[in-house]
């Protein structure tokens, strides 16, 4: 396939009924209608083959995942996702997963809503980098800094399951049952990212974070830019029933603590707004739990049930490190 | 340097007092102010190393370009470009040029007032990925969709220099002077974007694109867009003193319908505005030429003085062909 049939093929997959969209793909750039009253909120992120993602990685994967995470971060600002594009590097354009791809990545837009509206389709090692553009209304998204001491520790859903399923894919371990190592693998390749929980939890979070690096590492984000520390209670942090039957508890707890890849959000909360948070991110399709407060002393600890500092070393993923 | 040294540094470098960026690098996504009125125009390019570039680029080049590219395809639609995110895939932090990268892109970014709102660092082969985000007031960008017949075709500077910048870089010819190599490479590796000029057609020209893939292949897609064809007189390309110098006069000919990256507009205007679009143009800084016409016949035709067509079969530069 070459550069322009494969544009056009895309062009193809891309289409959504959304009327903000002037102009779509197969011009210079999109244009857009951002609404009166909202701000625009823009992020990006890149997928390289063999950094990102294990090689064995479903091509639909990709796709889905590329957006999965953009769509993430969105989602921790509490925008709404509108808008996507895609910048595309191939080995070669012949690869018949290509079309797998963009199902992946064009079956989640799909479900957001999101119209794909341009891109760039280039040669060079297999690559994904796709730009999510969302709206909020002025003044309301949600951000890093806004943690106060004493506001509630709360994650929308169990942790460590991507990194389960990393080490599953990789070989590390094996899992007892296929039904356990597809779930926990699932987690790894086709993330939900939690675009209503975020949405729910504006003027009600006091700061929100995706964690894609691992819980401490990301919520150590939270905890610089707010000039706060954070205690996490070990036997808080939520883990699937399907992690504790493939790892050992307290690697499936060092993994719900230091694995990335998760894509729930971690979000401080007033006491007072506690609840309300929950019920909101309930109805929003999650299963919030509280894992800890917001502290005076800097960095996160993590405390056992005694109260002892069980704090891993191993903080999250960082590249080049 | 660690990922979020290198983080911390890209947003120091990246300060612009632009008051519409209410939340720039540092949180999950950029937050931005589209002014009321105005549309939001958004394109993403990528550069990956040993396609887009010579080995031996400068690394203040690649930033620079990266970002040019894309300002280039802001200046298609007439955009005043505002803000930026860079992903930047990286085989190791530690590489000292890292800073040069993002010193050659924040350089032209200042030039053009556009602030650096965010991105991602990631390992992986050298490989920037540049979205850039831009505004127009609604219902003026300029389309590849609107050429009539009869209207004049107009390119904004000397076409070929990139592609003789090429071939010089990979040794396929030698200039005989210093002062020629470095002129034509550095229009290669330096390229302007011509967002004056796209800005100063608005409403005047009907359609635009800028030469990316080379003028042939460009002008081609203005045509496809717009269900017309176009002539295009030879002796009317402008070439630069120093490919003449460089080349024989046919190959420049050549280059210039064929070669790509020059980033000039190549507008078409209709008969009646064609005056006031060349002062305008002349305003904004370029050196505007009239080098030919649209017409009934689907694609691009090149005549010659005496009207003998003499299109050659090269028409422009394709991934994956």
């Amino acid at each position: 396939m070459a550069e322009f049939d494969l544009i056009a093929r895309i062009r193809t997959c891309a289409g959504s009924d959304r009327r903000d969209v002037v102009l779509g793909i197969g011009d210079d750039a999109a244009v857009l209608s951002v609404e009166p009253g909202m701000q625009l909120v823009a992020c990006v992120d890149t997928l390289n083959a063999g950094v990102h993602f294990p090689v064995d990685t479903q091509p639909s994967a990709l796709g889905w995942k590329a957006l999965a995470v953009n769509l993430s971060d969105l989602a921790a600002m509490g925008a709404q996702p509108c808008w996507a594009l895609l910048s595309l590097s191939l080995p070669s354009a012949e690869c018949p997963s290509v079309e797998e791809v963009i199902a992946g990545l064009t079956h989640l837009a799909r479900l957001h809503g999101v119209a794909l509206v341009g891109g760039d389709t280039t040669r060079g090692p297999l690559s994904l980098t796709v730009t999510a553009l969302g709206q909020v209304p002025a003044g309301t998204a949600l951000v890093r800094s806004g943690a106060r001491i004493g506001d509630a520790i709360v994650v929308t859903g169990n942790l460590g399951d991507a990194a389960a399923g990393l080490m599953l894919a990789t070989g590390q371990v094996v899992a007892q049952s296929h039904a356990v190592s597809e779930t926990l693998r699932k987690r790894l390749d086709y993330p939900t990212p939690r675009v209503a929980a975020g949405i729910a939890v504006r003027g009600i979070a006091s700061a929100s974070i995706d964690v894609s690096d691992g819980l401490l590492a990301d919520l150590g984000h939270v905890c610089a830019e707010s000039g706060v520390g954070a205690a996490i209670d070990l036997e808080s942090v939520p883990l699937s029933a399907e992690i504790l039957s493939a790892l050992p508890r307290h690697m499936a707890q060092l993994l719900a603590l230091s694995g990335g890849d998760d894509y729930e959000l971690c979000l401080t909360v007033p006491r007072e707004h506690l609840e309300t948070a929950l019920v909101a991110l309930r109805g929003a399709g999650c299963a919030p739990h509280l894992v800890g407060r917001v502290t005076a002393e800097p960095g996160v600890q993590v405390l056992d049930a005694a109260g002892m500092d069980v704090t891993p070393r191993q903080r999250g993923y960082e590249h080049f490190s």
